[in-house]
């Protein structure tokens, strides 16, 4: 159940492979890797750390660890609009991680590489008594001053998130038996929403230069929408009923209204959050179809007169706040 | 013996404010920081991971903690010849780890920002079951196509090293118990230099656009000349008696010749190792002199004809080749 693979020799056979795009990552060789985003161009920098039995289960297949701990940050640079260049990859392994682990973990890095044609960088490979640890930085570019900020919200702009909204913290309750769920079409798709992010990075490409403020649901749908809110100086309000639900999500919530905390509050959904000033109301249809996932309308930014400042209201169909469960889903 | 500060409170606390020299770091509110290094300039990126009781001890001073991880990672971007622009943290705790362990860790780091004019531009603290763990992501900007490499080295180069070397080996044997040495000011110093290394940008800066290869000794002296060695598809001589040593490791070494492998094995002195072509023999000790820090020639890079390939012999006053551990510290 140990290794025979050395750290240098996890680096060379199956790390090294990923960078054969970036002739700056030197073959995984050198201390450093160069790299330039082109003219009128910047970088758009990020880190997300996930830790074994905290972001992820212990059983949770390896390849599927390694693409969901790339594509959290991948979908940092969609959320800010930006393009891939490349990732390090900072790898802390413990004795009990086996060469076939490492091994199916580095073929889904491998997959995701191709899939977005962002070549890893350079990163570090430590052995260390904790669980497995992946600290994964992204690098992408952006025009220069054209990321999208979280503060650029303003009263009377629209509200709107990509896909579908819940799924992620379903699956999650769902593989930790805390769910049922009629059909295993409808249990599949949860799960696999909740391992599988999909980083929506046409969709920042498309909003790029519309959007005042946006940031991928992490923490949950109301916890996110606050992180712009205070950012921006605005309060927000969601209708609850505009939220959108897949058919999976949606039968739970229909059998079991006590899911809707979840809808709200459950994180690790990586759609984007993002504003829109009224004025390209009848662009998003146009921006949706380009960016190949839908993009809906589920409530606007109000001015301190609505709401509390910061404050993030959900609306039930008649109207009425309903009660939301207090900052989001943290994981961190 | 426990945290009352969430997350949430550490980054805007305590790390925030390392970040307020950095406009695109948006006082780490937002998803992703942006930057960019100015024109005919490209970025040159690390990332190195600290784990405590690999690759520090549990009782370091927490300040001291944060100051080596940053230091480790602009010590590669000093070897490369680049000039610091940022740097990302990634923090792991547990919950053993207090608030006042991080608001130490944070003043340390602090301390850092202030003296290395880098400032903290994003970064994702999280918890977990693991030790304490930082991985920190380097951020420099080196001229376009103009960063020292590893694999430049050419045979009849000299070889040379910064500073001195085997210190920080030998303070790493003291605070073990392994090594006793005359006298409290030498103890303190090779303490010192385990504890807080220190990048070498000045040299870095000065070497830049002469020396052929580049790299900061962390595996050990003869590990990391044999990394360059590698990399260039070259061999290497040192001659052991040119190695600089300080007044402390001289005293060791000369009352217990045994100590010398660690002179050569033992890592973590963060000093530069490079090659210099011959005809800039003349110009070392000026480069110094514009560094602040010795320049010591050790040696030469061989052809073939000298050594096998990719080899590193270390020669006795005598001119015989001496007995070198194997493989150098591999704390990764």
């Amino acid at each position: 159940m140990s290794r025979a693979r050395s750290e240098f020799d996890v680096i060379a056979a199956l790390f090294a492979p990923l960078a054969k795009n970036a002739p700056g990552a030197f073959n995984l060789k050198d201390d450093a890797a160069a790299f330039d985003v082109g003219p009128g161009n910047e970088v758009v920098i990020t880190v997300d750390t996930v830790i074994e039995g905290v972001h992820f289960l212990p059983d949770d297949p390896p390849d599927l660890v390694a693409r969901k701990a790339l594509r959290v940050n991948l979908s940092d640079l969609a959320a800010k609009g930006a393009v891939p260049v490349g990732f390090l990859q900072a790898l802390s392994v413990n004795t009990a991680v086996t060469d076939a682990y490492l091994e199916q973990y580095a073929k889904g890095l491998a997959a995701d590489v191709e899939e977005f044609k962002i070549p890893l960088m350079g990163g570090d490979t430590t052995s260390g008594p904790g669980p497995l640890a992946v600290s994964i930085t992204a690098i992408g570019a952006v025009a220069k001053g054209k990321m999208i900020p979280r503060g650029g919200a303003r009263p009377g702009d629209l509200l709107c998130v990509t896909g579908t909204i819940g799924d992620a913290a379903l699956g999650l309750d769902l593989l930790r038996g805390k769910l049922k769920v009629a059909g295993r079409a409808n249990a599949d798709h949860l799960v696999a929403r909740y391992r599988l992010p999909r980083p929506r990075l046409a969709a920042g490409a498309a909003i790029k230069g519309r959007a005042g403020a946006g940031l991928d649901i992490s923490d949950g749908l109301v916890a996110d929408v606050g992180h712009i809110c205070a950012a921006s100086g605005v309060a927000a309000i969601i209708e609850r009923d505009k939220i959108p639900l897949s058919d999976a999500a949606r039968a739970a919530v229909t059998l079991e209204p006590e899911y809707w905390p979840r809808i709200f509050g459950g994180g690790d959904d990586y759609e984007l959050a993002f504003t829109l000033p009224h004025s390209y109301a009848g662009d998003l249809r146009r921006l949706a179809e380009e960016a190949g996932v839908p993009m809906t309308v589920i409530g606007r930014i109000a001015g301190p007169e609505d709401a509390k400042l910061g404050a993030v209201t959900v609306l039930d169909g008649a109207g009425r706040p309903v009660e939301v469960p207090k900052g989001g889903y943290r994981h961190r």
